[in-house]
């Protein structure tokens, strides 16, 4: 199957929080669990989509919706894994908003989807602000970053439902503090789950798939509920 | 000697263009060379300038203005060395602008300085749009951001006069092709300058700095032959 590319000026003054919930009522309708997930650029975004699709229990559809400014180098590798992807180019767009998202569900098949992976530009601050109509936000702090970045970049780390903590296995090789970044982290989030993991070597994956299951399974069980 | 906090809102309509030009004019005429210094989150701007602070020139005068979404951390760091620092804090704001820099430009003595650093908020993204009003955009691409950012965030690579590629200890234990990587960046902007340089050990930074000096040097003559 081919990468399908949406073109998509940024809609700076719609109403980003009405199209978001009609994108998450959509989403509730067919059951697809949608996890937004960000990070600073080249933290593992993809890494971890691509780890995750290898990693998840066959019989659970997934599908990504890859965001960046220019090229299709993500969607191309999830491509190459045989799964769905649709890339949305933001044209100069330093974050997704729930307009793009919108466009992305129309030309996808929802009642065949049980996970969609939504990839976020790589920037920890814009995509923290806009809402697209997922389900659970899940950020990437990869180690090399430094354990000061919740002082920093707050609004990220108190939006996040989830904080993976990636690249692990350079922990040796950096002044990063874990005990420091947990502090702050909960400081700002007290509910927020942290998961130490690595996308290079595998290490913390299997509480990631963990919690994701669990999630999915709630999706399906709150959806029938109905 | 304290740490000035400004805290300027976003000024997302404003003439940033024609602003700029008016910073430029002054900083020409106190003949301050200034530096936009930008990067993704965690890359080491704030090592940069401190490292870069540490290994000038005694004589040369140095002042700091430090750009953050919020707290003072940076600027601390910067005051601790005895140099002139102003913070500004965006509330939120993913780039500097040359109407926060112009408020900055105010609050300082330019006729006592020749070097002006401003570390941009990190974001790979935004930075690259927004114009100060500086003579040289330095950007920093940190090695286990990856060597495909290229690709991904062109114009922050077009736009800079010099890429610094930092933490260059850690390439042992990463998948970082430097050659791949300087490729990418030449074909996007053939006049660039690429420096590796590692803010941790130190290896590389007198390249930069003998760039940094010979610029200054540069700086007062051009402004002596007016």
């Amino acid at each position: 199957m081919g990468v399908k590319v949406l073109t998509i000026k940024e809609n700076i003054l719609g109403a980003n929080e009405e199209i978001a919930s009609r994108n998450q009522e959509r989403l509730d309708k067919h059951r697809v669990l949608t996890v937004n997930i960000m990070s600073s650029p080249g933290a593992g975004k993809t890494s971890l989509i691509l780890q995750t699709i290898d990693r998840l229990k066959p019989e659970i559809r997934v599908t990504v919706i890859e965001g960046d400014i220019a090229s299709t180098v993500d969607a191309d590798k999830v491509n190459q894994r045989g799964v769905p992807v649709i890339q949305i180019n933001t044209d100069g767009g330093c974050h997704l908003d729930a307009n793009m998202i919108e466009n992305a569900l129309n030309n996808l098949p929802l009642e065949e989807i049980d996970l969609l992976l939504i990839e976020n530009v790589g920037n920890l601050v814009c995509p923290a602000e806009f809402a697209l109509g997922e389900h659970k936000k899940v950020m990437l702090l990869s180690t090399p970053e430094g354990d000061d970045k919740p002082y920093k970049y707050p609004l990220m780390f108190t939006e996040a439902d989830v904080v993976l903590v990636n690249k692990v296995d350079l922990l040796p090789y950096l002044d990063f503090n874990v005990n420091t970044f947990n502090k702050a982290v909960t400081g700002l989030n007290p509910d927020v789950k942290i998961l130490p993991v690595s996308c290079q070597t595998g290490e913390g994956l299997d509480a990631w798939l963990s919690w994701l299951e669990a999630e999915i399974k709630e999706t399906k069980k709150r959806q029938t509920g109905r």
